[in-house]
């Protein structure tokens, strides 16, 4: 089916593999009148640039972005936006045994299995470049959102045993770390430890977090298309996670009613909670608190230690992996995490602008 | 929006409050030629319904399911089923400050915030009895799936403290315990804590197990429509999930690739895995393993004791909350979680007969 | 598929066959707070009821509606409203050959060729009873049109060789006249043509208008989601319509575009057109001006005279049809069309609360 | 909105504007193992070319698609697939009064009315170079299905006065005459029409017609799915149609029902019909006969006659149009008909796999 398509109003399709000609996106339902160039888009697209740091794969990809439709004059006109990244990397060499065995924690046994066949070089579509095309959509989500008053900061919150401390909570390292955590000390021993999980051949997990600022409250509707479902979806739908938490997550499950639910409280005018254990959603709906989500990553699967595998022809063998890879996959996610929010965001908040009458009264009643 | 919707081929909306006149859900795609009566969706309502031990709500519902359309001469015909339980037990009381009061770790606010007013009668459509629809449709679902030869097993992994012991794992257990633990010693001391909770005027939270076993392997679509991303958004929408995990989940945040890569191998003529810290989903994509899903689910806010809150005017109160409440939301909800992942599996199943080009042959030209 | 749900954002889905035990509807995306109750909807249900008249069928069906959910307090929550109307003139007989042939011009076939089997009583899911579903949608989505200052009129413009003159055109007549034509001269001289053609043992088609007044400019989406594409949509899924037209319609095939095109002009401050050829939609987008739409309708199958068909088993056999059948279904088609333009309309106009990032600012940031 | 979407499991996105750097189709749920190249593809956009004759548009454009992604090895390998053709050909060029005023019969007027601006070179997103993206993608849809054995034809009718001659229908002419007519005779006697309507600065309409031959029975489902209203839906979308029936169509609105209905009779061992009025679908499902679709197109509204108009700021004005304009729309349009017809049948072909319990059984469990 067509499942590279995500949101119902703020509609991306997404297309590309690793090493094919290029990989893009198109936007489509973009609110029109939107200050809009390629700069906007490049900066999200550098936090995801392979090749910066020694815990980055060594792929060195320029990954800039063209955007061929739907802005005239610097501005949205409303109709799709076309974005294109060309692949300038793609290293013509002999994949070897990746094209004829499962690669283990790869997804070329379940492409085999779902499509008969599949694109083996450097993963295809299952390929982390995948990802392009949604930070270069969540690009243009979150600059709508910050228009809107609200903020979306996600961050690496551990990288294998080292979680940050909370108290050490710096924005600027996010940027500045090649850990992407917001805790310079923490991120040094982050660092050395992958440091010294490559030397050993292995690889690294990590959890990420991101943070939503300013969301109003009443964003998500009811039963399936609640706020935190989508949010779930979204996260879980980037390669290598394998957990979302909203709020405190797993840790509700041994708590007590008494310890977990928020107090309401006034704040001058405005109702506020005295704990955000909820993550600043409530029966699916935003409650105007910041909404907290993590989403645990699992160590890349390409290591370069011998593994045990089998082909496509059912023969069981000793696998010897090459080529560039990232040690950790965390530091380069979290801006696609922070896209991801973005995007599943904006979209509630254009779905939910004629959930009620007196709104549409005011639209179209003047 | 149309948030009461979940599926792409087989589809369902469900529909209906707490305390309205009765809740439903219409089922639209499903498959001709399904033997079906109300029995077959009876036994799974009867899981769920309340009142059968101490530690679930004493209120009384007969939750019996009638069966409006779609089936002729005891089988589906393809056209829309439409399943309907009346409520028979809304006692007519004074809902007293619930009606202009936020009760804490509830949807009153978010609601008011969204629609501008709510029906407020034992929580309207935020109330669980919202998942009556859910579990009509997913008892259907799992019946397909069964003849499909794929077994769908929920229950509780913990309550508050107790987690159970998987060498003690006995699935009858599961039906024939109040905690719908498959553990009968660790289902006795959470019993015996549940108690003690609920004589304190406190609720507790707890987590939720599913194994999906007989799944084939390719079934999921890659990028946003990847089955654990749909298994995640169908776990988050049920009330009270805060997190969700596949296979090893969140423990794979502090793992080692090396620990974590599930090597490939042949068991006679077909693929498996030596371990499954995948829970069963690669890239997306179901591998032929168990699938393996957790949520985390949070304790009851309805309980007992004084809270702290603030009325829809903005003055600061304290809160007593009356009626009746089930002290632990997790044992009802087991039969939700299956319903969920019996829903999405057979949807995406569906979805997947068209991905290859020979699977149009075969259909189409004999 | 899921057949059975119409809209984007308000969105309904219908359920029910000719002779099960109900048929109904769920509408999910109503704005929260709009004034309703049972009667709104009964008024339109009845304009569709049989047995009014000779001309149409002798069934005797009250069709009272009940609102089973999403009203509370006399106004709609914004969760889904379940309507549903009993059958109470299911006569219990034998339907003879009708479940084992194929009548002419009817869906028994086709059903039978995609299900494998079919519900046979009267026509089951593709009797004309199926828009039961669609009126009582309609009725709320014309409630809300109206309070937004649009109103939508469908009439009949021609039955057999009897087409209206508009010189003649009088709103009452719709309403009081068995034909739904606004011109009582017409409407006596089509009565006797289907009093002839009910003797004569046959039926008859005819041609219904829709004209929708009031609708702002800038209402439906480009490419896909035209306006004129959904309203062809919506016109052509009522059973027995085999072509729609937009404006002039099949006229414009012959005309040169000096005669086709609408000049534009100021009337005071407002922009406006010397002609309306175009019928309100200029690049599938509303222009502001009466959004114009005919559709026409085959004549009623079920005819009295032995007809040559086939049995299930591939047996050529002569029918002879017997029951109770309109002989033209235009008249109580006409509020079919009135409805289906009504969900068509409000759905496109609050997708296009989101057009603009202005929309979006003056929304969200006050 | 998303309106550049289309299809529920063959899903096609399309995006570019007249004058932009490039348009484009990202095909999503295109079935895995299908033999692709450009040049498959190429030839139905060479169909659509400008510049090709005297009655066509003088702007030279060599449209060459290049696929981006989704083929490997010459092979579909079910991810997406990106389409995009460069414009070469866009004249840098004072626009005029084109950016400020308003064309008649154009979208100008409706796109300021929704998105408060407009891309005014050359129609923007309502050129009709936007139907390059249905093209490319259709031609794939188009490939498919002839490896299902369905072939589709679409040719011109009518032209201004001039209707084909059944009895001289030529396929072969459709392809070699400007006008894409099935009959030389009519086409030379339109072919002067145009010229001498293009000498008095005027434009012409016309009718386009399409056959499906081949589509087995049971496609398309019941009410709001219905196979002729995804077809009049997928036909009203493309500029300028104005109308479209469904065999007889339009004429069935004056018959009655004993020359309406077809008689179903056995031909061997296949149920067939005597005669073909319904245009091959009963209920909105296939019934095995050709399925037969008329779409009426609007003279083209760009004439170099002087025209009345409006100013963006309410000024009327005098509008003289300059530039490079087909005389006529249709033969052009053919192909984008014959297109739309493939990926709406397509669709429906791959949603039907799933509509009974034995397909699902017999392609689950084997």
């Amino acid at each position: 089916m067509a499942g590279s398509t995500f949101g119902t109003i703020f509609r991306i399709t997404t297309w590309g593999e690793s090493h094919g000609k290029a990989l893009g996106v198109v936007i489509d339902g973009c609110p029109a009148g939107l200050s809009l160039c390629e700069a906007d888009i490049q900066k999200y697209l550098d936090r995801r640039k392979p090749g910066q740091s020694s815990i980055t794969t060594q792929r060195k990809e320029a990954d800039e972005v063209e955007i061929l439709s739907g802005v005239f004059e610097g501005r949205t006109t409303g109709t799709p936006i076309s974005l294109m990244v060309r692949n300038t990397s793609q290293i013509s060499r002999d994949y070897g045994n990746i094209a004829t065995c499962y690669r283990p924690g790869h997804a070329d046994y379940t492409f085999d299995a779902k499509y008969g066949f599949r694109d083996y070089r450097g993963g295809g579509r299952s390929s982390g470049r995948e990802t392009i095309g949604r930070v270069a959509a969540g690009a243009i989500a979150a600059k709508i959102l910050n228009q809107l008053g609200i903020e979306i900061l996600a961050y690496t919150r551990s990288i294998g045993p080292f979680t940050i401390d909370y108290t050490r909570f710096d924005k600027d390292a996010i940027y500045s770390t090649p850990t992407a955590m917001p805790d310079y000390e923490t991120s040094r021993k982050a660092f050395d430890y992958l440091q010294k999980s490559r030397e050993a051949c292995d690889s690294a997990g990590g959890c990420m977090e991101c943070i939503i600022k300013g969301a109003p409250a009443g964003i998500g509707d009811p039963v399936f298309e609640k706020l935190d479902a989508n949010l779930a979806k979204a996260m879980m739908s980037i390669g290598a996670v394998k957990a979302v938490e909203i709020g405190d997550g797993t840790e509700v499950s041994s708590r007590k009613g008494s310890e977990n639910n928020d107090a309401f409280l006034m704040k001058g005018n405005h109702i506020t909670k005295a704990t955000n254990h909820a993550g600043g959603i409530l029966g699916g709906i935003s409650d105007g608190s910041d909404i907290i989500i993590r989403a645990h990553v699992k160590p890349t699967p390409s290591i370069f230690q011998t593994q045990r595998t089998v082909t496509q022809t059912g023969e069981e063998i000793e696998l010897q992996i090459k080529g560039r890879h990232d040690p950790i996959i965390v530091p380069r996610a979290v801006v696609v995490m922070e896209c991801m929010a973005a995007l599943t965001v904006l979209d509630a908040m254009m779905v939910n602008m004629s959930a009620r009458m007196d709104s549409l009264e005011q639209f179209y009643t003047k």
